[in-house]
């Protein structure tokens, strides 16, 4: 009666999760929110009272489907690490509409996308929806294993490499630039289309920025960004930046996809844009979601049982525990809940093959450092329990 | 290098035509657009004004995939012609991202989809890029000629009927009563899904309102709604409704595509509607349309060839022009550009067998009745010069 890829489209676990800590008297760190306290209300009226002030055709009349040429501009003037042009760049509803784009202008059924394991699980959604075969790449503490890598690229025709390059979702882990340079050689040699996923690259707490895989392969890769993690994600605003053939070819799926995106969210967001806060916007939230991060890094050291490792992202918004093997997270989610805190088992952000029961992701963006502090000392009295 | 389904996407001729007729000096009955002066801009500024009273979070942070539920209870309450569950409606980026998604729960690459002969371009895009493989049944004055129709449905195994029973796109024809109810007998009997398109069925300007396919056929029937005629393109907001079972894989799906559909924009529409000025605006825009119609009409009468017939409609946004068959509209479109008049040529809006290379189609909406006479007038002189 319906189509076959509906077939590989399970319900969200993670949308599960998140009903059941709706409730006040639970600390989550179980979301990928950031804090609606931050959002920058008073800097958007301002914009919304300019943008009232504009023509109604240029906030409620159909659009261009590539999305507004000064808001592309702007993109390419200010939140690339290296030159890119306006023409390049696809406005879409969110990154999470540029990674469906690309899928269906990039894969047919059957074909190979690698990612990292774990990964962003709506990506893994998305693919799945493309039906494509997902392999996955195990990740180290530097990126994804590249001799790992090296033997899936030799042994098999892979299409596409999908990667969250920075603070990756859901491990906080970076990829270093030793691991980037090396990456670069070896997709590039390897013919393969990457897919740069980088909506938390902007939101680095430690350490330098490093090059996006985008700079060093311009050819082959096709780079998300978002306006989720910095501004707003009910505007529901992100691009894609692709080589000249498939950013024409994305503009084209675009349009058959939805149109365009919303012109009033565009706009109100190139009014805000235009006021120049964004840069120290960013600042802010890089000192409040870092102190967060250092929080939460504390309190895990001091409360949690020596044998539980937790990665050390640089910024982003999660944070990785590995408890010992024998513990599968699955069974902790429910007691968690019953204590007053919540996570998302691990499990949830792997395809079929070596999921590791014995994680679990932390957010760390949506409570402050207080609500941190009691959240990790309620999660350790379960996990006390448990070994 | 790329997927298949691109190979099926053309560049949109229409695209190219609208590129060509910015210039203030055409009178462009090529568009499909709403008129700007008509927004509801005073009203929607107060929705925004009050919208900026509420909580950050109701307007920035992430939202349901499913769209807002007061915004959807307010479409079941106020937007059907029977019985509706907010349960089965989704909120989508506008009709066309709801036509996508549909395509993409419902159809497996090479299954058959019915359409109208002519359809809506956007559709026809649509359905190709899902791979399906597109029927065309001829339109009568009544809808879509019901003997050819039967012997398809006897010959071949058709998954899905798409058609716009109200003002169609391009031709303007409305199906009768009569067709109606045939359609649902034999639409039932042959158990094929109705993707009933609906986007202009409030601009009704003449006669009585008939029965939606869906209040004939419910679980059949998936009924795509838009506010882009009634309220404001630019917003991009639609809807489904969908039986029950549908309603949840279309949901999925929109969540895999991009999460969900613009927070500000379902928020600045709810506070719009819950002013209860929607109904006197859709009067409004009634009476200045359906003048306009009347004003196209009487020049076409005025003016054109008797050999040259129009359809009548009782609604919408469009009127369609057939030639003698001797003529091909596409070569009049340039002549006619450096006349000061643009319309879209017929052969736009079919698929690969049966065109009409003799018809095209004229928008009324986006004209005022003195551009309308002096459009018409500068037609009749390139249509009379090659008849």
């Amino acid at each position: 009666m319906t189509a076959k890829r509906l077939a590989h489209l399970e319900s969200s676990f993670i949308r599960d999760i998140l009903a059941l800590t709706q409730k006040p008297e639970i600390i989550s760190f179980a979301g990928g929110l950031p804090d609606p306290q931050l959002f920058p209300s008073d800097d958007l009226a301002t914009a919304l009272s300019h943008l009232m002030q504009e023509e109604p055709s240029t906030i409620y009349q159909y659009g261009e489907t590539q999305g507004i040429p000064a808001l592309r501009h702007w993109i390419a003037d200010n939140l690339s690490d290296h030159p890119q042009q306006p023409d390049n760049i696809l406005i879409t509803a969110g990154a999470q509409q540029g990674l469906d784009l690309i899928a269906r202008c990039l894969l047919n059924p059957g074909d190979k996308v690698l990612i990292e394991a774990p990964s962003y699980l709506g990506a893994i959604q998305t693919f799945t929806a493309s039906e494509a075969e997902l392999i996955s790449v195990e990740m180290t503490s530097e990126g994804p294993d590249l001799d790992k890598l090296e033997t899936i690229l030799a042994e098999q025709q892979i299409t596409a490499f999908y990667c969250i390059p920075n603070f990756q979702n859901p491990t906080g882990i970076s990829y270093s630039r030793k691991t980037r340079l090396a990456l670069a050689e070896l997709l590039q040699r390897h013919e393969v289309w990457v897919i740069e996923d980088d909506p938390y690259g902007a939101l680095r707490y430690r350490g330098e920025a490093l090059p996006s895989l985008q700079s060093l392969l311009p050819d082959q890769t096709l780079y998300l960004g978002s306006f989720s993690k910095i501004v707003s994600p009910g505007l529901r605003i992100g691009w894609v930046t692709a080589p000249e053939q498939l950013a024409a070819a994305l503009s084209k799926m675009k349009q058959v996809t939805d149109l365009h995106t919303s012109t009033l969210s565009q706009q109100l967001l190139l009014h805000y844009l235009r006021q120049d806060k964004l840069m120290p916007h960013i600042t802010k939230l890089r000192t409040v979601y870092g102190e967060r991060l250092d929080a939460m890094q504390t309190a895990l050291q001091d409360n949690l049982p020596k044998e539980i490792s937790a990665s050390s992202p640089e910024g982003g918004m999660f944070l990785w525990l590995e408890l010992p093997q024998t513990i599968d997270s699955m069974e902790l989610v429910y007691p968690a809940i019953e204590q007053g805190v919540a996570f998302v088992p691990g499990i949830a952000f792997y395809t079929g093959e070596g999921k590791a029961s014995n994680c679990l992701r932390l957010n760390f963006t949506n409570t402050d450092t207080k609500g941190i502090e009691q959240g990790i000392v309620r999660l350790a009295q379960v996990l006390n329990r448990t070994a």
